[in-house]
């Protein structure tokens, strides 16, 4: 039996922030197995079992592992955790014998992945606090900047730039919250040994190990903590990253050459095409859409590490040494990366402009339909009035609004002041800052 | 523009509970689209906005919707709430002409599809405490039947049958946790308008009519609720069709034929086989397995859909109506069956016995290698000690007991009783109560 | 033991071609596992296991099969193929002692699901054709019609509307072509008995059965026909899938409010939203791009069935028969869309211009960095010149051909004409019909 | 923009074949780039475009090209192919000027990218070869091996060992000719400039370069290659890993404690177990399982690739990436192992013998329910008296046989003779030679 769950990957760079390749280096994974068997050394020490001052006496010698000398041994023993103890006792001496009593690997393997998951959860979150902050700002600033609605990419009604951004805000926002909860489900290590039943062990010693380290003890263990904890803290990550992808689209629209409304922000001495010096791409946000797939594509392996066999089999290992760093490296970086996005954003004011009198007045066409109805039509008529005009204005026939004006069903059901105040920007925005207050007041 | 995340699907019936096909049938559907229709207009009737009475009178009628008109006007509308609109103008006259006063499809689709996901939601919680209730049953029962611990499908210690059937009451309470959590996100309508603004509605408005059928307002609408609500609630789905995949796994594995410790309840007149009349198969657990994957391919296409162009677009809409009654029928399914087959599981305790003796003790290695730590053998080479004896054991060439108790490094480390009580199943499973009964306390 | 990979599934009317309703109808599944039984027996008559005639009188009875009947069968014996047989004993009388002899259920099944399969792929390959036909319709007629290309959403170099079709023709065929190879690898039957072994049947015979039915045996069967075979079926369809999408994410740019290049057929009478009657939304292809994700999800779940245990489980039944008919429907129904679509597609040419000149030339950059370094400018130096220019164009300072024609660099670079030259549309288009000719003549 | 498809990603050691660190290094991706750039130099030169000499002059150089100084490049142009070639002029001085010639940086990109690929596909059909060698050699050994036959875990009728290893045999031939198709699928370049219309170059200048490399040219370009191809090579490599999956879940049931007819070769000093000595865990196998979690999880984001915007977008290139080494290298460390796998498993044939004879003959119950069919009985009726003998077996009522003989009706319809006779191994496994030879003459 070997590992579990982590490795010494070293990750992609491009995509990796520093934090994390740190994290999850090799190094960093031995130090926390350390940590994970000392914490239970003292603690057997406490119940009496392992003699006094084992625990401390290795602390104090401040063992700097040696990464490579475990991989030789792997390579005879094919068992990391035995290569790794049998390391600490070369370095150690005699006092090592008493690591890892009545513990299999697992016990060190899960708990140490669940420290290092729930460090990666703290500086996910850490990166969601910004992102949020950064939203906010900018939600604020344009909390009544116009901006053409549009659904199915077709002129809508108008909204504002600041509640579209609301809207990212309030999705990051919820992902947050999935993601603390998925972080308080990871926080569970084990120390009940090889089938879970604390055969060489206790409860006691277990909750007293794992509470130096933060941690809670699974309900019920087999060999390892249940997988169905990781998958839900890889779900949270792909819903996380998938709510970025919708904010990257977004701005992949806003900043296309016939929308022009908002951009990335380009840098001196950019260059967009090794082909075209004219362009000015929004690739930031496409690397963003593509990585989410990245982020999404570790939720079905997560969920297909659940139904191991009978106490456990290890076909989970494999699965988590490449999605655990790789997922949670990729999204901290979406995170950063959609940050610096999101305070650079310039938008185009007067592109908005341009874009919301782009069809004329056709954007209030819901106004005049509601007011036909107020007049006494029956809706699905008054449906009819308008989409004739409408449809002539798209042909070209003429301006929607003086369509409207010269229809004779129009003339007889409202006064050419009525029809005009159907007309009006500000009447359609108006409740974009009782909007925006409920997501700023959002946890 | 047309619909939205559900449809009058004919579900298959085969693994489609009643309850499931009622709730995601065409009647249903219209039934609730006129249920939301009417809070709204009741909400706008209490804001003066309406004249007062409308939805009481046309809530008098009593109306039946026939889904068949409504396909027919929708073949030439291209849009079912606008069909189903006409459709209610035909029955319930003038009045009908205030209904949809202000709001766009969605506001309608979305928030029935809430009410339609909560009851859905529901109906699975119900069967998810009938669960609980069947497996707490068994684990009390069996709660120190001996069951040998197996990991990598090899003998590794004893622990007990009520053990790893307490796993899995763990894995479904917390299953239900979150289910209860995903319940409440979907528990979300929209009353906005066709971006959201409220153009012609008010946030007070949309708080009364939700707050009449039992939801919560989105906090930042587009035109439609957000998507990564849905997510959240198919990714909670795919968790707990993955912790049933592996209880299903278990149980195959507990009946196969050299095993033969637990067995799916065979029925009177029931066949195995076409061509083996002696066949009795795990079928019920086979079928679990894959209809989790079923639920589980509804993820990816969830998170899929999040990411929706500007203020919407109708992409998710197909999904929905083909993974919404899909997922949550088929999740229901399963459960239901695995109530069943958890109180109908055969469990043979003459079987369990037989083969926690198949290994002549080997299980038990763990405990000589700590008896040999704790007399003073370093730890690596107390392991080399039981493993010779353990292989030579294993290639048939002795008793593991007799083997060590002959071994001379046995001998100097131990006395023959000492040796003896590492081979205490008792003490192997003296926590199985504790354990079990943190499992009983939890949520 | 029941059933594989298909049911009688009433599959969602919305998305379900009449052809592939019927083909996955209770009444069909029955009536072509009878045909595979009497394949077989016909064979064990050849071969003088089963007395002659028998087949022949059960054929000439031309029996109706009733579904209902064997589903009532079927839930007192659990077993949907004894169900079966013992219906068309009740029928059939006598001889039907000698149907399924030496046979197991999966010979009727993985057979009778392989025609069904076979007979799907032809149907999805005859529409393939259709599709390949209506592109290369419009590739014709638009060979030279002048498109903005665009990288990243942002004005590239000048393309023809031709090209831009032509390449989804492209992509179409190589689908196609896929589509055929993996109809091939399903059309294999097999009746080689419970576990593949031939016990009481022969090579020879399955060789004669399978052939009257246009099938091949496979190599080595366990129980059932190998997943794979069906794992890389789905995938295909998956491709064909995603290539639409490809399309349909076009055509919803191309229509959009600002783009305005090309738009779906709008129908006599069709509403656009039921909110604001001025909409024309491109819902069929949101609606393709909704429905990919749907074919593309039965993709992991195939895969997932392929690692069956020992010589097989039935966890793949339940897949099967939800994502069997699920799939092929769907994507026979995308395929319907998508042809009607690219024949009614309506292209906008004075939008295609208009789009054209939009950025004032800028598209024509990369003619101008090569015509500087064929003076002798090196790339990159050249490149600031150019970049330099366009984004101060960018910027409103001036048309970007203007102020290359009075930069200094440019000037000592070449002549007035020479700069002139450089932005011509024809020549960026001239080699269009090439590129169409080739993947006309492509298969 | 920035790059495509790969990356100078440093691979998790631990399942990263040598060659495949190598392919995938930053070293060999420059390397690859500087090779297609020349080849279009090439080309161009014949053309007349570019003088001649160029591309000699500058390969005479054989220059030595520095990752880190491209990455400092990147810093500030933010874009790949523009770093690299900025580092090239900086080396090769002048005559650089003319690489990139017309091309756009996709035209580098993609046809290195297929050149990696093709390299990887080919090194991964050398792995396929080396496992169907080892295959055939097991098979070989074991055709007349018997082997008890199970379907759903249960006895079913016997086979061979062979049989089985010969069922893995033909999915993994099946699996290498997708994979030779998905090969020459993907060995496909490009020069076809920004948005694929040969604007600065010629349709004959693309088919020159790539003919050089071994390459055929797209189709219909965009900017890019058309990413079907590479959904399709990944959805290849998925199946191949499912099927190795299915290998490796039989050989984890061939070696659990119960069953012990086959086991992983447990090799000198290696260790099952940190806390239980006696362990021998089937842990390659369990590995493979999850590592085919991992390739088969790239299918769906390469599939989610193919719908770029317009003439393209970046969104793949992140995936890209990623998956492109992650999958290949994995999938090649997969056949890597599994081959190892296959030729040290050991093979325990007095096991195969104890578990064949564990059931008491009732793996021959068909053969007695067809000799009563034979002697006259209705199939459903004869299969009732088999089953209740079976079931009394199961029962310990005694002797499966002798409960057959003794039952009236049996009695009645055949000799003890001809009863004897359905018990006979040598019959039931009488056509593995014929069906072995079938998948040794398969290609």
């Amino acid at each position: 039996m070997t590992g579990s769950g982590y490795d010494p990957r070293i990750m992609i760079p491009r995509y990796t922030p520093d934090d994390f390749a740190q994290l999850w280096s090799p190094a960093e994974k031995y130090r926390t197995w350390l940590e994970v068997e000392l914490a239970a050394c003292a603690a057997l020490e406490r119940a009496g079992i392992v003699p006094e001052g084992v625990a401390e006496r290795i602390e104090a010698q401040d063992l700097t592992l040696d990464p490579d000398r475990i991989g030789e041994i792997e390579r005879t023993v094919k068992h990391d955790v035995i290569a790794f103890l049998t390391h600490v006792e070369e370095l150690a001496g005699e006092d090592a014998r008493w690591l890892h009593y009545g513990m299999t690997s697992s016990d060190v393997l899960d708990t140490s992945l669940a420290l290092l998951m729930v460090r990666a959860a703290d500086a996910i979150t850490t990166r969601l606090d910004d992102l949020v902050m950064a939203l906010t700002q900018r939600v604020e600033e344009h909390r009544r900047t116009p901006l053409m609605g549009r659904s199915h990419g077709i002129h809508a009604e108008p909204t504002t730039f600041g509640l579209a951004l609301a809207g990212h805000l309030a999705e990051v926002k919820r992902g947050r919250a999935r993601w603390r909860a998925a972080r308080d489900e990871i926080a569970v290590g084990k120390m009940a040994g090889a089938v879970g039943t604390y055969a060489h062990l206790s409860p006691e010693i277990e909750a007293d190990a794992l509470g130096r380290l933060g941690l809670e003890p699974e309900t019920v263990a087999t060999q390892v903590v249940a997988r169905d904890r990781h998958a839900v803290y890889f779900s949270a990550l792909g819903a996380i990253a998938a709510g970025i992808e919708r904010f990257a689209t977004n701005v992949r629209h806003w900043q296309r050459t016939e929308v022009g409304e908002a951009e990335e922000a380009f840098t001196v001495g950019q260059k967009g095409s090794s082909a075209m010096p004219h362009k000015r791409n929004p690739i930031l946000s496409e690397n963003l859409c593509g990585l989410a797939r990245i982020v999404r594509g570790a939720v079905v392996p997560a969920l297909e590490n659940v139904a191991l066999w009978h106490e456990r089999d290890i076909s989970h290992s494999s699965v988590e040494r490449m999605i655990g760093p790789d997922a949670t490296a990729t999204a901290a970086f979406m995170l950063d990366r959609t940050t610096r996005l999101v305070k650079g954003l310039v938008v185009y004011p007067e592109r908005l402009d341009h874009n919301l009198a782009l069809t004329g007045g056709r954007c209030f066409s819901e106004g005049v339909l509601l007011a036909l109805v107020r007049s006494g039509r029956p809706r699905q008529e008054a449906y009819v009035v308008v989409q004739r005009a409408a449809m002539a204005a798209f042909e070209g026939k003429g301006s929607f609004q003086e369509l409207l004006a010269a229809d004779e069903e129009v003339k007889s059901a409202m006064s050419p002041e009525q029809l005009a105040q159907c007309f009006s920007l500000d009447h359609a925005i108006r409740h974009a800052d009782a909007i925006i207050d409920r997501v700023i007041a959002a946890p």
